[in-house]
């Protein structure tokens, strides 16, 4: 069983030597700037959470899951404790405003927390990120009334949220929903309909839930265009924040799933619940859009964390578990057999895992930077972090996630038969893994996201600021001698990048599906870019140090794994790229009564 | 929940069409060769087991999983039902000889029936082919005597057997195997030690279960020279057949693991069992070896079970599920959206699994033949099935392992959150599978037989022979026209798979490391090309069939989803050459202490 210990050395390398935090901190407005110390300490203070409170209950929260009966949800043991302290540990208030009463950090430092506590336990982490789904919609839609009655409770942890959008027969095409809501003529509404997959829709760690709901207010515009965002507590908030009647919101059922057991996933009955909207009628999802993004870079976050202990548990047992000699001759002569990560090809999954979880750790945090300056940076470094943020989120989700597919997969594969045994542990993070390409938007919705709409819909806009931002980069380090491994292969992608946009974009103006059939290889194709340039980046840094005489066997282990992934990963991209080439016919071409006979 | 429908027409294409089986079946010798009625009877019998008696009781298999109490395993409800009727049906002597008691049918024939019990539930048919195991030690290394006192109940299905090699800290390397064996000086060996993973080890269906054990008797050299195979019954068999004492074989735990959890994976002690030699001393893993390499197909074949299972859920889920629009225009005008089969995204997964499921089946079947003709074939026939099965068969474990994998992956992803639900029964195919890659041998180990042992160690004749056969495919087909797009990129990988291979074997004569650097990439690789081998056959099969003027739809579906593997999963042999090309380097220079900080 791996046992979690948070690589802080890797975290301070991409936040102190890659992105600079302390002075990004320092150079937004409207938001605390902790130094390097306060940094250090807050990092600290996650690690000590994550290590000690969280690991040593996310074995048996899976093994025993959520109980429900009656209604009534019960978490495994050890949740409802470890909530307590981590809200008494102001947790929750980390990155709310300090005028709406919260600590007012930068949210890119409680990105760094999230991998920390998400990696032993995401179950548990998703209990506490939801809870913070109401604030953001209070936050961004919600009355300054709205938000003194609800945000106290929310951000000391008192009570919590729930996100509730999916019902049975709308997924992905959330314009078919069709919870009511019912105006009272008092300002409330009354809401009726039931929703699935809400995660923590029901628990026993707070005394009350803060539902944020979609619904349709009769005689709303069919589709998206008439969708309303609506709060509704479990318990009714009284004027004055005391706790009213319960408000007919009932868990009817908490699914069994494959994974992510501790957290509770409800089936949501909302039987005439009262609920007050957010913002205006019928423009809940622009409301909502904020809290998707956020939520899109989240699950992004998961795919780092479930990497990252996958790639600790394989590390940990490679280097244990003896079996075979070496091809080269006894590493071990002393022992029966050497331990296997002497052979190559487990230092091949090794080496995937590490190049993965390093490049995703880069990405996410250089992109919750981004979201820091989308608010609180001047004109300029905003316009630059949205142009960003459109075209990386939706990458950044699939690509972290279906990596995350792949490393969690490794980990398993390092591990032999081993890892099919629930008490290696391995297993369960494949499990807990295997949501994160599918919820908040799949992996082909992101992908339709990214070329579609982002892409095709900004004319290639949004993609030329970045593939701009590459080519500078490579432009600037044509003399170098020393990189260019890095900038040859990387130059000639951020060109490819550009063609084949054109070359689908061409396509697609005869035939809508062509965006849809290469949108998948697309993205991926993108991802193994992204990804080069940041490595290409630390690999620069890497060099850099060494030839200061810093001998830290940190750079060279990241140069290493940089040239791993430019030798090894990257080639990958011309899979993608001649099947996204390869056009639509193939899988259009098939009558849909021949796909089975 | 994906209800199992056996792919009658897809078996029968590539049965008849493909394969010319009956005809295949004529030309063995010392085997019963069935006409095409009594194998169309025999598959509908092998389909009606599997749809009426193995779906039904699948899922609760899986939910209710083994019980373990005081030593004793149950089974979930319905398996000892199921296993009684199986065996009445005489299915467990289908393919033993006649002189032994046996049917005496094509192995190739039980390998179809085999794709359909183990589609819907693997688990099951686990039980009745690991009761197979100690019978084929005993026809490859038993004495008449042996023979006489094990076979007849084994391959009635009264009793049923295990396959017993893997210990705590031996799993790939079987020569660290410490089960001691002492001899009693009566012929028989006393057997002491402890095997963890065995399959069906205890259980309940049956009154007796035979043991095959790998262990070491006093004073044998260290290593795979010192192992013996011993059989050891549960109860001892008396020399009349009926049974004697308890033999003390007991099973200590029963694994928690991720899937398959209606199959008992016993950690077994085996505590002064008495136990008989099959064939000398020291020489078990040659008369192992037979046994191995059945196991190792029956993997792959898990592989397409899976596929199979996963591919009938997806489609399904497909067709009815409604959800947003086409991109070109509402398929389904009436209702409130399409079914996402519409979608071009949804068409690529789908036509993903359907390629791969395909091709194992081609790729399988055809190996299955092989087999036949090793054992039943003239000298020529024997000579050629025996070279191609050492190249392939590694490939078809691991390659129809490793697609399977990707094929459960896209089932489940098809579904969206659904799939992530226990009760659309997809995530427990993806459960079930995981284990594929992993036991018979990791793809890593199949990587360095194929590599290391099969083409390196044969100096390439193994590989030029089957390079050979699809060069003179290649060439045969060159004035077709209506073929180019199949044999063109067919013949130019077949080029380049001799040529990685001498770039390969050139790195290692100065690093040995470099085998095994290269092996999986190189499986991979291989893999695809015998996949594309055998598509473009299909294909040809089918534009000759419209030549003929046949119509069925069925041809123009393989057509079809060729043309999708040439267009869109064969582009991957480019990433994998690249990968094995870029040299261990990258992977060996770091140090194991460097891989985590």
């Amino acid at each position: 069983m791996p046992s979690y210990s948070a690589p802080m050395r890797d975290i301070h390398f991409v936040l102190k030597d890659l992105l600079n935090a302390p002075a990004h901190y320092a150079g937004l407005s409207g938001c605390e700037a902790p130094n390097e110390e306060l940094m250090d300490a807050i990092l600290a203070e996650g690690a000590k959470f994550a290590e000690n409170v969280l690991d040593p209950i996310a074995a048996t929260g899976d093994e025993q899951g959520c109980q429900f009966e009656n209604g009534k949800v019960t978490t495994p043991p050890g949740f409802k404790e470890a909530f307590k302290q981590w809200a008494e540990g102001g947790w929750q208030s980390f990155a709310v405003p300090v005028a709406d009463g919260g600590q007012g950090l930068p949210s890119s430092l409680g990105t760094v927390i999230g991998e920390m506590t998400g990696a032993p336990c995401w179950a548990f982490s998703m209990y506490t990120g939801l809870a913070l789904a109401p604030v953001t919609c209070l936050l961004n839609g919600g009355s300054e009334a709205q938000k003194q009655r609800y945000l106290p409770k929310l951000i000391s942890g008192e009570w919590a949220g729930a996100m509730c959008l999916t019902e049975a027969h709308c997924g992905s095409d959330v314009g078919l929903l069709r919870t009511k809501a019912t105006p009272n003529g008092d300002g409330t509404y009354t809401l009726q309909g039931t929703k699935i997959f809400i995660s923590g829709g029901e628990q026993d760690l707070t005394e009350n839930i803060v539902h944020a709901i979609l619904a349709r207010v009769e005689g709303a515009p069919e589709g998206t265009k008439g969708v309303s965002l609506f709060i509704a507590p479990k318990y009714w908030v009284e004027e004055d924040g005391s706790l009213g009647e319960f408000n007919n919101i009932s868990c009817g059922a908490v699914e069994k799933k494959m994974g992510l057991k501790a957290q509770a996933t409800c089936v949501m009955n909302y039987d005439g619940a009262r609920a007050v909207l957010l913002g205006e009628e019928n423009r809940g999802l622009e409301v909502m859009f904020k809290l998707m993004n956020t939520a899109r870079l989240g699950t992004a976050l998961q795919g780092l964390a479930m990497s990252e202990i996958a790639y600790q548990g394989a590390v940990g047992y490679a280097r244990e578990r003896l079996q075979m000699r070496s091809l080269t001759g006894p590493k071990n002569p002393n022992g029966p057999a050497d331990p296997i990560i002497v052979h190559p090809d487990v230092r091949r999954m090794l080496m995937t895992q590490k190049a993965i979880v390093e490049g995703q750790r880069a990405m996410i945090y250089w992109l919750a930077q981004q979201v820091d300056l989308s608010s609180h940076g001047n004109a300029e470094q905003k316009e630059n972090a949205d142009q960003l943020l459109e075209l990386l989120t939706p990458i950044a989700k699939a690509f972290c996630t279906e990596t995350a597919q792949e490393s969690v997969y490794l980990g398993m594969q390092v591990f032999g038969g081993h890892g099919y045994i629930a008490e290696h542990g391995m297993e369960r993070i494949a499990r807990d893994n295997r949501i994160s390409t599918v919820y908040e938007g799949t992996t082909g919705i992101q992908a339709l996201d990214l070329l579609g709409r982002k892409v095709m819909g900004s004319g290639g806009t949004v993609l030329r600021h970045f593939t701009k931002q590459i080519h500078k980069f490579c432009e600037s380090h044509k003399a170098r001698e020393d990189m260019q491994e890095f900038i040859t292969p990387l130059k000639d992608l951020n060109a490819q990048w550009g063609e084949v946009t054109m070359a689908v974009g061409e396509k697609a103006m005869s035939n809508a599906d062509e965006v849809g059939a290469a949108s998948v290889d697309y993205l991926m194709f993108s991802g193994y870019i992204t990804f080069a340039y940041l490595w290409a980046k630390m690999a620069e840094l890497a060099l850099d140090k060494a030839a200061e005489g810093n001998t830290d066997p940190l750079y060279g282990s990241k140069l290493k794994t940089a040239r791993f992934y430019f030798q090894r990963l990257l080639p990958r991209t011309a899979a993608h790229k001649a099947a996204m080439l390869a056009g639509a016919e193939s899988m259009m071409a098939m009558g849909e009564d021949e796909f089975m006979f």
